[in-house]
């Protein structure tokens, strides 16, 4: 697209350093000017090439004050609705209780799964609300959430339209995956073939019929589901049009990302198992490997995904908080970033790429998220921060100064 | 202190969960309710207990619809006041760049020592005001900054009058710390003894007379001074009055802490390296062990400091963010809650206690803050969370609802 300049402006930034985080880089214009039409990015360059009678002809210029700006953060991989708390649980671990011993006192993902199935849609839509709004707050603006707390095709759906719910009230644009195949539900025990059918022959149709997700994910593993039962759930999900994506190679190497890729999968997600043989197959399918170091972080494992294999098969890599409950209750992009750095040894530019346009290609949103380009949405933040680097390094805070979507200023 | 119904309140918090920290336990008042008089909480108990008449009585009432009231906490360690950034560093490293050639190209402390002693006085200000805002904004109400980025008598004078600057300019009371002997500056290389004659018979006196700093430090470390050294800071610092503290087995055992405990230091800080005789010592002083996961996390650590010993010896452990550029850039007391429960083993109420009375302990301060209790200042955090847990158990947001330092309220 020619970057000629746009006949109306909504709003003109100036005086501002953009890291565009277009042509797999940060991009960095510093002593930018960016403006924006209606919903979309009309015009980003150096504030010197802007025409001298520009600014006038602006409706409504906003000075940055030299600050940065950056496209809104994609976070693309969430459970982030779901009922009760799970804190309980994290006191018992650190007064040393075990995983087996909370586990059979109704712990872990089970009380989660409890406490979703009793919960109201509306108390549901209300919890689920102020993790949407704390996301937004820092500078999240589009956003992934998963079901997989339901089991059952009742509470699957109810939590799938709460976030249904989230999207209409909120101005971020969310994207929902159905992961009926998160966890075998205890009244399926011993049965999980039974579950799959029921996921793959009832649950899918419906989800379909009632168009409340545009994704279907499955956790393939020796806790979860085999590479069969994925693979069954993945044709049918194929068969209707969804996109699909993998709990993938977690915990250990299950060569489901190389099914995933055979499916044409948006992505494989944690990854920390994963062969050198299921990347090349990502890397032939253009399957984006999604990494989650709040897991990993919270789970104390120590095996890394394999950054430099990403690297050499050039995949792109994106980082998402994973906010769930159990495994990674993150609420924060920054710190994610951090802890990329930290845990994974990804860069600064790595990483911020991977909470922006490989986020946005993770859900098949490549072409209108997660960079700064003439013709994209305008979900752009202004940062308060020296360098984009500062998003990295520092942690526990957050200078988010600004957000915009779709053109629209967020007021908090 | 009896808990009489004071005669004069002007502000009642009511319907409020209370986790006054006090006994040396969270401590739980549910269904709670506080008063304050003036600078002072004047009555903490529960809301039943009330007399009829009392909320009429009283000028403000808060309702605080079932949150949670905790002490504000207190960051006891901290080196927030500098200059420049280090993030490019970061940066480095992440891309191959080791320390040591990082430090031949002049980075490292000596990078914040020159951009430190380069500043203005009004920079200074400015950037350390940002952060103590930060802090200050998640709840932080009590805080300790420490020198050791000027290395020299005007650049160390200079600080500690940033330092007091804040203190007057923002309501978060601020003890400061003269941490000349923070490492030797390249002009007295080779010359380690005469350095520490400098910081001893130069600095420490003229500190002393400007009335600028409360406590005085050292980095007691193969890489910083060594016990002799210490020592000769000790002696002179306990003659001239001030408060002794100590980093101490960071990164070896000097047995710092041992020399410390016999100048009765308020805190031995970092202690990763710490001996069972040196912790032995500690408890026999009556000394707090600071404990700074920070540092343990940017610093990819894997000796942590001997929490086991701390619980068997009843040693009072308090945590804090350490905020500094190089090895702890964390603006956030519950992610080092987090870190200290992850990283440390330490339980949520120890993390808690930790960054409250115990912290306040760390400076001398555990007669008028860090826990709620009739008679002590009213430095009060309402935070919208389900239990106190929740403050160590999830990561990167901030739920703070209100923040109140000796009876005022805070506007952000």
């Amino acid at each position: 697209m020619q970057n000629l300049f746009p006949e109306k402006i909504d709003t003109l930034f100036i005086n501002c350093n953009i890291a565009t985080m277009a042509d797999n880089g940060i991009s960095i214009n510093k002593n930018g000017a960016l403006a924006v039409t209606g919903e979309i990015i009309s015009w980003v360059g150096k504030e010197k090439n802007l025409p001298d009678n520009f600014k006038i002809k602006c409706k409504k210029n906003i000075d940055c004050k030299n600050r940065w700006i950056l496209p809104g953060f994609v976070d693309c991989h969430t459970h982030l609705v779901y009922g009760g708390s799970r804190s309980n649980e994290f006191e018992m671990r650190l007064k040393g209780t075990s995983y087996e011993e909370i586990s059979k006192q109704g712990g872990g993902i089970f009380s989660t799964v409890n406490a979703s199935r009793n919960a109201s849609k509306e108390s549901l839509f209300t919890s689920a609300s102020k993790r949407v709004k704390t996301l937004l707050k820092q500078g999240i603006t589009t956003l992934e959430i998963k079901s997989g707390y339901g089991l059952n095709l009742e509470s699957e759906l109810k939590i799938l339209e709460v976030i249904k719910q989230l999207d209409k009230k909120f101005p971020l644009h969310i994207e929902a995956t159905f992961l009926g195949a998160h966890a075998l539900p205890i009244e399926f025990k011993g049965n999980p073939d039974e579950y799959i059918d029921l996921v793959t022959h009832t649950m899918l149709p419906e989800v379909k019929i009632q168009g409340i997700a545009t994704a279907v994910d499955v956790f393939c593993e020796t806790i979860g589901f085999s590479l069969d039962q994925t693979k069954k759930v993945f044709q049918k999900a194929k068969e209707l049009g969804f996109n699909i994506k993998l709990h993938a190679e977690q915990l250990s190497d299950s060569n489901g990302a190389g099914l995933a890729s055979e499916f044409n999968a948006l992505s494989c997600d944690h990854l920390e198992y994963l062969s050198l043989s299921g990347a090349k197959k990502m890397a032939q399918h253009n399957v984006i490997a999604v990494l989650l170091p709040g897991a990993f972080y919270y789970l104390k494992e120590t095996r890394k995904p394999p950054v430099d294999i990403f690297r050499k098969l050039k995949i792109p890599m994106a980082v998402s908080t994973d906010l769930n409950p159990g495994t990674s209750p993150v609420h924060s992009m920054t710190l994610i970033l951090n802890m990329a750095c930290m845990l994974f040894d990804m860069t600064c530019e790595e990483a911020l790429l991977g909470a922006s346009i490989n986020g946005a290609k993770a859900l098949g949103l490549g072409n209108t998220k997660g960079s700064i380009e003439k013709g994209k949405d305008a979900d752009l933040v202004v940062w308060d921060i020296d360098t984009p680097a500062d998003l990295c390094y520092l942690a526990g805070f957050n200078p988010v100064e600004m957000v915009m979507i779709k053109g629209d200023k967020i007021n908090f």
